[in-house]
């Protein structure tokens, strides 16, 4: 967070300074320009402001995961002018885009209403921001994947390829992993679906597959593994895929491509 | 960069180090799944693989700015399977991110084809990755606006406020600034328009105006100003504002909407 | 690595930067004073002198998990003599203990040999070198258990406590957490075990159970979860531990308490 | 410490975050499970604690230095269960080490009672650690050598090697070091002790002699120079030395080998 | 200034470790030596102390640009002995250096008393300390120029050489730079003055100029641009400089070469 | 080093980037414009530019300690423009201060002249800089005092208060440090330089006492002590004060305001 503001910041909001001394105080209120689910209000936007200034005082922040209207006052504080106006634009910054996040998280899982699925995220996400944009999918009412390469196996083409098979994959990959995680495997065809099943593989994803071929593959696991569909996954097709009987959809653009939702300081 | 590389990479890639050993060579290639502006083959791409095995070879990677169609290659590699896949994920967010800067960028710019004014970005970028989304949006054709609160001065409503006229702000600011640096003063109203050219300032900004009073502020100011538009400009709007006669059009989407361009890295 | 150097060297190697010039060259060998399994040559103590002095020349390292004898050299090395001065001292400490830990899971390794048992480290690491330490206990013929308090999950008392049954507890957190990550549960009864059973727990530990109930624990199993026992493991009890029918041995003092093994730098 | 937070809870505490919110409180305890010298429950176990919550109540916290036997309770703290979970394991593995090496010392100091010698510590400490290490030696009655290689200066046989003479090596590090730092030589026979005396050297290390030559070296020296005796000493063999009539005893094992001391963290 | 500490403190203070317990209370007081304009005593020394003990009491801290005489108390805080022996150089070093820099800048307002010319310093700073010494200017009277090589534009002669001249060096800087800042050219002819009016250079500096030469320049340039004074001005020369009717005169011997100011911290 | 180039470059040089292209080579050229003892070419200037691109090729590098005459070259430099530019700043400002400090250091020398006796600095040093600076202080031929508060010890007026008298803040001193170190005790009247002698001090220091007390100081010690000078040393009273008989002169002026000897980089 530090990083973020020396980022904005510089040496110095020269504006501001020329301007206003340290002892003038403000109030300023943050303001949903559209419909949104909050988030980070008070995890985010309140620490950047107080690592700026510890004494801020933060008169409302509203819940994480609670949907704002138009107009809804997400976030309100009390502090030094020079100090809200130095914050101003990171905690935007990032409430916008987490808020945007949770938002879009919350249409899928709106989408997919009643079925047993849940809505997990990926690791297509903005470099230096992986925890705070996964935290916004759990807001929004998603699942996380793996966080990273060492808290989950995934084995992919070419790891099945550098064995000659998926069952040699995953003999060596349990073999040298810690018993605490799971494997998880790609598959593209229901043969590999089959020889997931027979070495016992934890989690098998079908990637990109036909909604025909899911139910299949979800016939033939039959529960036996989680089953995960992943693959340009959008608002239209994720209900139909839901529907399929898999237990996961992963969906990159949770996090690579949610737009930032509008919200304003307003002063007061 | 080491940063981000941890953040995916954890405490290892459990899967690779199981699976395969230090010495496997492979070659990967970043493939354009959509057509694209490309940006960061060399600088960002490369120097991710560089940062895992300085030995890596880039066999080829795109120039900054040139245009990809689908199925286009845009970058090459030949080095160790585990520092490939160690990298992947981090390379790939990161050019599909600033691709899409640079792709929406372009698009814009393509709108105003022939008339005499800048795109420009804002401070609504990511936080950590500012340097790099303003460059994504200089190769995408736009301009930069100022990187951060201390290489430029952008006076208000509340300055002007805490100085009771946008005069008084002005000369307070000039006089404590250093001289290398313009002040560009925040209007909403032709009063303002007007004090503003009348104190002297470098750069007015139209703050949210109509088309009508946009074109009837440019013919006040008659060149004594740079003036630069700003407030929700879209792809649809943005013509329309640049033929009111602005200098510049900022655009905040460039750097917190643009979604993320689709590239996948293919084996070979 | 850059810390330790500097926590060794401070502003400088007084004695050696008063008597030798840079461009005296030396060669110095690590050379085992007792029996031990070798760690840390190739990637340990050549990069700490690579990291002084990035043309040092490596011209032998004894390869990860190899046994050594009194007298064997492990490693040696050609470069500058001020080089290979600041950097000893830090490169034996690191190799020392690091062997130290290999030596020490090589000898329960031993002790359990023909059975179907994996010794596991735990999270009692020295702060600052636990993936070193995991990475020693792995070369000495061990498994690693989860890496931090985010790459697994251990349900103890007091999160049993706090949700009034194990069932409660294991359903929270399966629901909260990535998919892609098993669930252990510690019990110290019969009754504790069986309800683990009961709610799919994918782990069972066994927390300082005599040889009696531990047996018992594992007929109940029965091959439904893994089974791991603990607590105060020594080189004397481990195969009785082991013929009880465990998975795993998890076993503190691999990491906390292997005292380092003498390894000598000697010139040449 | 905050990087040994970081190396033990990842991204997050997954099982804790999963079952506690961040308002239950809780209290933990302390308790020895053996007899032990206590060093680090206000310096250090306090801290771990603070650092992830800087409210959390220290109800007790035992003196550096006081004995503790078993059952005994060292330190006892009430703040959020989250905290307590989280910080557990690193403020446990760093008082578990250095009481561990509070402990080894205070037995050499028991074996050395009633004579005019010191037990000092080396610089074979553990990466990372050394200022807290060299603490816990100090609390358990020993004296701490130099810290790093700046600040002490150790003329050792390559030295000497290099200058021809033990002579010449003291004369140049005489001329280049600060003169607020002693100089100490590093030696194996009588003749290289009458050297030393000869040329005025400040602290004479006898470096692995036998008893007999030790006891020579003393009276050959008589008080001209400090005496410190090196080289594999023990808990059996360091009163022997100690009789000889060194003034300093410097010993390894107290910072690379002290077994961890057995600790818990209770709940109440 | 964590740093700053660190440099100064190195692994403790042994002699004030050795001598006072930490609960020994103490009271200091900064003393001018000599005369002397006051800078940093609240946001240098404050700060430095606390760093080292956040409970520390700052009874008084003169204002940043107030005059002091010999005898006169900058500064007075009462805490731990311990904590203001660590902390005392360090906070002497810097508010000795910096009001070294306010003294010797107000000296040169002083001299052009009356005269419209502001004073500016340069980027000939000591690396490090760009930030306060550019502040201890201002607190001094005088203005800051450029804070480094990305928030202004200074053409050099080797960028001009590589442009073929002036006026496409300008030219292509205008294209590529924010809008928010102003192009200055350095000259060293009347010619390339003429040049850098014509082609709307906003800041011309005058480098090492005759003074009958900078008249001649600022009477062609004639208001059009701001005129900067550069190159080995001293207290002798600057007022003369000042009579030539520039608009501001950059001094590098401010920042490089400003003699500390005697301060002494006193116990009571 | 490389924080003072980001303090000088900011988020890039706009001008330099505006106008040259990556490809182009240039020459740069160090050239002194005053007689000067040289320091750094080598070490800190051709590792400035180093940094910035790692195959830049030193032409000539002064050897340290060298004397220049004005227009004498100081160092040379081939490599793209953009380096040369980036780095210039930074090089110049650290070589300039630092040849300062070792051109002033060496005017000390010089009036010391046959008289057995040695300059030294202090702990008066630029914070950040310090281990440059006493680089350069024993370039010049001066001696380094302690670089920190932990490898020294200097016993004051405050240190002896809080102990009712020197023995025995010495003798609290010598149970408590490492027996590497000596004791230093800072005086100001014969009597306290009695009391020293009497307890075994290691080194005395005359604080600011006249010639002829240090005279009888000398006389009292008569060799059983380093007799150190300390006080407001100037280039005037340095060789009287060396006359009087004491080891060691101790000077802040060295580091704290040595001017910025003049050098400029010329372009060929």
């Amino acid at each position: 967070m530090r990083q973020f503001l020396l980022e904005d910041i510089g040496h110095g909001d020269i504006t501001t300074d020329a301007i206003f001394s340290n002892d003038q105080e403000g109030r300023g209120v943050f303001v949903a320009k559209e419909p949104l689910v909050s988030v980070g209000m008070k995890k985010v936007a309140a620490n950047v402001f107080k690592l700026l200034d510890e004494n801020v005082q933060i008169l409302q922040a509203m819940e994480d995961g609670q949907r704002a209207e138009t107009g809804d006052v997400l976030f309100e504080i009390i502090g030094p002018v020079t100090c809200l106006l130095n914050g101003e634009r990171v905690a935007l910054n990032l409430v916008q885009h987490l808020c945007g996040i949770a938002t879009l998280t919350a249409a899928f899982i709106k989408q997919i209403k009643g079925l047993p699925v849940q809505i997990t995220d990926t690791r297509k996400t903005t470099p230096g921001l992986r925890i705070l944009e996964k935290y916004a999918v759990k807001v929004g009412g998603g699942s996380n994947h793996r966080f990273n390469l060492s808290d989950g196996v995934l084995i992919k083409d070419n790891h099945i390829a550098a064995c000659s098979s998926i069952t040699d994959a995953v003999k060596l990959a349990r073999s040298r992993i810690p018993h605490t995680i799971r494997i998880e495997v790609e598959t593209d065809t229901l043969e590999q679906v089959q020889e997931c099943i027979d070495c016992g593989v934890d989690i098998i994803m079908l990637d990109n597959m036909t909604l025909d071929t899911m139910r299949e593959a979800v016939g033939l696991i039959d529960g036996r593994a989680l089953v995960e569909a992943s693959g340009g996954v959008t608002l239209d097709t994720v209900r139909k895929i839901a529907q399929s009987g898999v237990d996961l959809i992963s969906i990159g653009c949770l996090t690579h491509s949610a737009p930032a939702v509008d919200i304003s300081m307003d002063w007061q």
